[in-house]
């Protein structure tokens, strides 16, 4: 039925009970009228109440009244629309679904289903399902998308195969932005590819596009104050991790099937962590960073990221040299101290990994803070001239962390230089040619909205969990093989479990941990 | 409840009807069989026989059984995809809602909310609402795609606008295409902005991206063997019209809030009228041609695609020569022989205007046999000499159509030229400053899977209708004022009244139009 002609569609089955009909009416339009004005008190009031009640869209579905209240709360009202046609279907005198479909002031069309029942006397709506018309390219995720934007060669490995380029390699004839609107403003066009880039186009994959990354790849959070937030559609609301934040979403999001990334200190593992992808750190020099912009060259690595082991076993065979690369065998080690720095549910999760050999890995701390000081005399080292010069182009939370690594003298960089040589040793000669597992991440993935506090306390230390491979530029795979139940979800967030094998154990570490999932 | 274990969303209100939540669950899963093994059959049967069963999902809803089987039909089998949850909501023991949360293989998560019922004693969907994960662009509307991909002026009327530019305009850095993949191969990236591009941006809109167009924009159908079809929001499984195909869909979809595109022989208009848009072809020579892909000198005009009127009033102001511009009185006339082509809806939603002075137009078919020819003859001097040297580089259609244009002789094109001359020459002195009122096309939007015979009945019908401002010269602006009822859906199909108005009267036709839209 149209919006003038109310009665149209009303079924044979309700004609003995008009006033239902009224009722769900007048109750939709109540409601619409509320999301127009943002009136969250009516909305609220008009959502049955209790863990049962459903509210679906692109980023996933929201389960009760609370974690839907809560959404209202944080996104500012809904966008603005008009209503072309509303369908009510009566199900019973206390039961309808209502179908509208809904015409966005910024153009195309949505859908709106809602199952609304009796509650208390009054009309409310149990289940929603909204579906919306997205833009022309999600920005949070992509820079430049092409169809493709470069095509690769005719035949090969990865044929058929399509990439997200993490916003940091030279693609020919584009220029690199860094996540960073200023830096991209003064760059010029690439006048090649990087080895990573062109490994895969010579192997058959289409360059999709370049994707999103945190300012300069400092950070694990995967959030960018110039071009938002990537979703995280394994958990609704949540930060998808960094920095190849981009890349692991529009492979998540079936955008790419291989997302090209670097890691420093997490930015493959952690991404691939939170939204349940398969996520290589390479061994470190395995993979030339040339054309690269750097951000520690001594921990810098290249990787992918991807949903299925075969995807990700042919981007590395297309990319590493594999006379360089050596077998493993399946012997595993965990090193309990580090879980210590996990969340509960996460340790819980990683648990039937406990019985395997245990090693003590030493002082964590102590490792940590020597990779975290060489990372920033790098860190400033490369970037500071740049910074300095352009006040004000970082987001507060990435230049204080680069002003913490402008404070780092030359004497502590050397010193931390030092101890990093001695604890790689020590690190080398315990893990040997074992494989050391744990989880990728301290947590799942922590919601967008979560307090500083919290980010901070889940950076720091899964940054203890993350330094181990940086330090002895050990590869690291992070599995999607954990999972920890979620609140106000109907699906359990993932966690990585990290296998840190022997360097130049790359592709090995792909088909053990295959031999792990079964 | 999960995959695993079916129990355990049971809502209490079901624990009296076990039976009926076994008979919905074994239902749905019945369903889901079938729509992985595309068995049609099965699937038929389970959604509700008549012409109430619904259907939704990015494309639109489709009304009844009937339709919805022939949307399967068509399609030739659904996405392959995983069920990674499903949550069953017993209504009552006759009906249910199935909420499932769905993987496809290809990556990202998708949602489906059903409506089930017994009918006739058997579970069967009454409504359906699917979700998809779309892909990073949508590459039947869009080539190349940046956030944006070439910003504007800092300030500006334009300013907030976006622009889905026809791939056939230079933007400084980027190839044009021509909606064909092998001319695209071997064009060089434009080393500066066409006129028509620099003028939205320097008055302050962002280029969001190129969009496609039927191969070298000759036709009036959006269709390309190439790129695909753009979808066309506004009339489910519908062509959008072309050849400004990608602007107007991008336009229409809320991806873009200019399309600038071309209008040879309708390529604006026609577009504009299937998806109820504005679309205003300009005066002949009006807007600079220069760094503009031709197809027929003599006719081409640049002009712009928008949701409203007031955006395309600023697009106008942004490019044209105000100076040059004229006023224009409400003077309507209609020529009643234009509407013997049209089908018999749009007669009627046409029939209004009817009663505004009637003009006699003289033979329709010569005004229109005499613009083709010239068109031939000038679209074979432009591109012949590359489709000679690239035989299989077209589709079968476009070829076709470039074969005929090789075949007008010069006799025949120096006699065409002739009699345009005379024919213009003649409806100038008849159409005067006067409004010249007829439908932009002569259908709806055909369904893309029309047969050949509907869709060249429609070609020449429609052309019969446009050439009178390619003849003139005159502007021409398509309004979204007509509709017509669309059988199986929920709204009508859109369809433009144009306005034909006195060269230079671009501007004037906009508000002219914006009174008659009331």
């Amino acid at each position: 039925m149209s919006e003038s002609t109310p009665a149209e569609s009303v079924p044979e089955v309700l004609e003995g009970v008009p006033e239902a009909l009224e009722g769900v009416e007048a109750s939709f339009w109540e409601y619409e009228r509320a999301l127009m004005a943002n009136d969250l008190e009516t909305l609220d009031r008009l959502f049955a109440p209790g863990p049962e009640t459903l509210r679906g869209d692109a980023a996933g579905i929201l389960v009760g009244h609370d974690a839907i209240r809560q959404f209202r709360k944080g996104r500012g009202g809904a966008p603005a629309r008009a209503i072309l046609h509303v369908e009510i279907r009566m199900i019973t005198d206390a039961a309808a679904l209502v179908i509208a479909i809904t015409a966005p002031v910024t153009g195309g069309r949505g859908q709106q289903t809602q199952l609304w029942a009796l509650v208390d006397g009054s009309w409310r709506v149990t289940a929603a399902h909204v579906s919306l018309p997205g833009p022309a390219v999600n920005g949070t995720v992509w820079r430049t998308v092409g169809t493709p934007l470069v095509r690769g060669a005719a035949a090969g490995l990865l044929s058929g195969q399509t990439v997200a380029v993490k916003d940091l390699y030279d693609i020919d004839g584009f220029a690199v932005g860094a996540g960073i609107p200023a830096f991209l403003a003064e760059a010029s066009p690439a006048t090649g590819n990087s080895p990573a880039v062109e490994a895969l186009l010579s192997a058959g994959a289409d360059i999709t596009g370049i994707a999103q990354t945190d300012e300069f790849a400092y950070s694990i959070a995967g959030r960018n104050p110039h071009y938002g937030t990537p979703p995280n559609p394994a958990v609704i609301g949540a930060v998808p991790g960094g920095s190849s934040s981009g890349p692991a979403s529009a492979v998540a999001l079936g955008q790419a099937s291989i997302g090209l990334g670097t890691d420093t200190a997490g930015s493959i593992r952690v991404p691939a962590s939170y939204q349940g992808l398969w996520g290589l750190r390479t061994t470190h020099g395995a993979v030339s960073a040339e054309r690269l912009l750097p951000l520690a060259p001594t921990f810098d690595t290249v990787g992918w990221l991807t949903r299925s082991a075969t995807t990700l076993r042919a981007a590395a065979e297309a990319t590493l040299d594999m006379n360089r690369q050596v077998d493993v065998a399946p012997s595993y080690v965990v090193a309990p101290a580090l879980l210590e720095h996990c969340e509960p549910d996460v340790r819980e999760a990683f648990a039937p990994y406990l019985s395997h050999d245990t090693v003590d890995l030493g002082d964590i701390d102590e490792l940590f803070f020597t990779f975290r000081t060489v990372q920033q005399a790098e860190a400033w080292a490369v970037h500071g001239e740049w910074i300095e010069a352009h006040p004000g182009a970082l987001g507060d939370d990435i230049a204080a962390r680069f002003a913490l690594a402008a404070s780092v003298t030359a004497e502590q960089a050397a010193a931390a230089r030092a101890t990093l040589a001695t604890v790689r040793a020590r690190l080398d000669a315990m893990l040997a040619d074992r494989v050391l597992l744990l989880p990728s991440a301290t947590s799942t993935a922590p919601s967008t909205s979560a307090d500083a506090d919290l980010i901070e306390r889940t950076r720091q230390g899964t940054l203890r969990l993350t330094c181990i491979a940086g330090i002895t530029g050990r590869p690291a795979l992070s599995v999607p093989l954990l999972s920890v139940p979620q609140p106000a979800a109907l699906l359990p967030a993932p966690v990585g479990l990290c296998l840190v094998g022997p360097r130049f154990g790359d592709v090995a570490l792909i088909d053990l941990a295959e031999q792990l999932a079964g």
